[in-house]
């Protein structure tokens, strides 16, 4: 048997390009390694069936294509909880802030204006990245050339901006300034709007959720698809007619055309026949995924609300340093989820179940008082050691990649089509970039079939 | 069958892992995915039958423990054509250079102040970082925060300066100065003495060669161990009693501890049961090979030596931005032999055997004049291509790696023992270092068994 479109990986990317060839009457199939689909947007339940997220979760504004995606399968959205006071600190000291706006932190007023200028400074760099070329943009060697602490170091003065900007780069990239190049950071931001939309509830990246969890939006399309679970692919091998994906256990699907959904660092761990290009290959090799674990606990009631508390945490202090209320509308348990993001994971990856969560609760009755200390059920996503993810939220390019290397990124190697939240120049690394890429590949594939 | 040790990869590290182990009455299994042993040393032969070395090469003072395992294996040195003037050029133009300090160029005075001064910077930065543990080297968290290349920009002023320094990352660490960590380049540069020793032929890392071909170092360690060649290893399965190494068509060699020694980012490939954990498999997502084209031009005499020229050239120009002298002792005919480094060996990978020898020889005629327009024979090897490496010398590290990650490249997981030339604290990419770490681990593994 063969299929036209043959698509390695059941994430959002892999499932709404096939979607999109199967709506042009092409044959196609999509197989997945995990035994479920969704990739980085995962299912969970509560001990008393309460749906939660394990993985990606969120959609906001300029998401247009997710919005669209999730009408057409007949999800709704509920807003993510944002009634009520922050609690955020820098510096190490943690205090309450009202208001809605998370991104703009009570500080004193010389950390204030360090920090307006250097967000001012950084935004105006950020917007003229070239989201389609990255290394297209003005004086790219430069900014592609140093790294984000780099930046931070040259252009804020003070510790609280600075620990800021550490923050903004965990939160939103899952690594250190060090480990990121700052034209990436930049690009990164300009693809997913600004920085404020991007740290913001309200307006921004976090401001809604699909009720009964993001993972049906991977189901619901799976449902009208030949999705085959359970296959780790291991190699793809061309020849003049046609390509196979082989799994491990040595099936083989044959297409005239694969689109390889992966992570760059999966991705570049399967076999090719013949080889990839040196620069494919190479590119692969400098495309590490972010580190982060996702954490829930769960209360007999959301007691913070109680308080005039959002829910919401940031600071700089950790080991989790962002707080969200993630109890569902209608449920009458309280739910806080926050991550452990860079330098935090890694950390934290190596300890016990039991340490991380001792860890956790330290930290949310730091933020929001001794009546964190009992959760009713605490359960965790450590994304740095799936084995068919092996890190959040995206890959990060480190300097010189994108310059380097970059136009490999998208570049078809013969009958292999690449796709994947990585792709994507708009909302780069988010559910709305994955489904973007995933589309625009199929009408690139579908244009040679 | 099972053995006390299995080894993965027959590279120098592999080899000298075995060999110790076999020396103390161990059994011992190596699995190579090539059909020859010497990994990144790799034997070639010319039309009329003389041996070159398409890899690895060269030897020189202080690489103690190759000189003394050359003496044991019964193989001797010959020096590397080192007699008369250098063709040296920075800014794009090229001109003689005499005499045999190739590592000072010939440039203005405010220039050759300038690069001196940077020289000396860098090499005081350098003494101070600590080859055992990179991230305990005082100030590391803000020497692995920037690229090398942001260090050039602040520390030197002109332009032959700062190119001089991009030549001897190319060079040295065959990737450009924004790839890297300034971190891993003083590290790289103290774990091989000094900027001088590695660029230098005479009394540096460039002095000798191995009479026969380097390759010969791998052959003779082979000839006394049980080496099984054609055997890709697919995966590494742990469990309670011992390791299973089990190759791509199925073979299980089984042993009570497993050395593997592929260069970092083809050990990420291999597939782990259990899972490695999290810090050691995001390390090797972030540790990338460099880029190297290997070139030879072989001429009916080696007739730059008439006019007083060594056959040894560099220059910001490139592609080839460095040559040498490579005909052997007894050699009627002329060989040069050049690299392709870096961003170059990134660009021409992509291009044809038959654009890359044009490239070449045209580069060889701007340094050595008409006479270098006909080679008799042009031969090369492209690392980047190659399946079982891809890339060379070795792996760099980029901002934030060694670090946030350092202390995962050596440390064992259960019964997997890691080496190579990445892992030597000493001689760190060379083949020296290769052979310190193979050693090394073999001991480490011998006060286990």
């Amino acid at each position: 048997m063969t299929w036209d479109v043959v698509v390695v990986g059941a994430g959002l990317s892999g499932l709404a390009a096939a979607r999109a060839v199967a709506a042009e009457g092409r044959s196609v199939v999509v197989v997945e390694a995990r035994d479920r689909v969704g990739g980085r947007t995962e299912g969970g339940t509560l001990e008393d069936g309460q749906w939660v997220e394990l993985g990606g979760q969120w959609v906001g504004p300029t998401q247009d294509r997710m919005y669209a995606l999730l009408a057409e399968l007949g999800l709704r959205t509920v807003p993510t909880w944002n009634d009520g006071d922050i609690v955020f600190g820098l510096g190490r000291r943690t205090g309450r802030l009202a208001g809605r706006k998370g991104a703009v932190p009570r500080l004193n007023p010389v950390a204030l204006a360090d920090l307006a200028q250097g967000v001012t400074r950084f935004g105006r760099l950020a917007r003229r990245t070239d989201l389609d070329a990255p290394w297209a943009t003005p004086g790219a060697d430069r900014l592609d050339g140093q790294t984000l602490a780099t930046w931070v170091r040259r252009n804020l003065r003070t510790p609280q901006a600075r620990a800021y900007f550490e923050l903004y780069s965990e939160a939103v990239l899952a690594c250190q300034p060090a480990d990121v190049s700052l034209l990436h950071a930049l690009f990164y931001t300009r693809s997913g709007t600004d920085m404020d939309t991007l740290m913001a509830v309200d307006r921004g990246a976090q401001q809604d959720r699909v009720e009964g969890g993001s993972v049906l939006v991977s189901q619901r399309m799976a449902e009208e698809l030949d999705v085959r679970l359970g296959r780790p692919v291991a190699a793809v091998v061309q020849d003049a007619a046609g390509v196979d994906v082989v799994t491990r256990d040595g099936d083989r699907f044959r297409g005239s055309r694969v689109v390889v959904t992966l992570p760059p660092t999966l991705a570049g761990r399967l076999r090719y026949e013949p080889l990839l290009p040196s620069r494919r290959d190479q590119l692969t090799q400098k495309l590490p995924a972010g580190s982060v674990i996702k954490v829930y606990a769960v209360y007999p009631r959301p007691f913070w609300r109680d308080e005039g508390l959002n829910g919401q945490a940031g600071s700089d202090r950790g080991p989790v340093k962002v707080v969200f209320d993630n109890t569902p509308p209608g449920y009458d348990r309280g739910i806080l989820m926050g991550f452990l993001e860079g330098a935090a994971a890694r950390e934290w990856s190596a300890r016990s179940p039991a340490q991380r969560r001792t860890a956790v609760v330290e930290c949310l009755v730091r933020y929001f008082g001794p009546q964190a200390a009992d959760p009713v059920e605490y359960v965790e996503r450590d994304w740095t050691a799936e084995e068919f993810t092996r890190g959040c939220y995206g890959a990060h390019f480190a300097p010189g990649v994108w310059t380097g290397f970059g136009d490999a990124l998208r570049e078809p190697v013969g009958r292999i089509h690449w796709a994947g939240a990585e792709c994507s120049p708009v909302w780069n690394g988010y559910m709305e970039g994955a489904v973007l890429s995933g589309e625009a590949t199929a009408r690139e594939v579908l244009g040679l079939l």
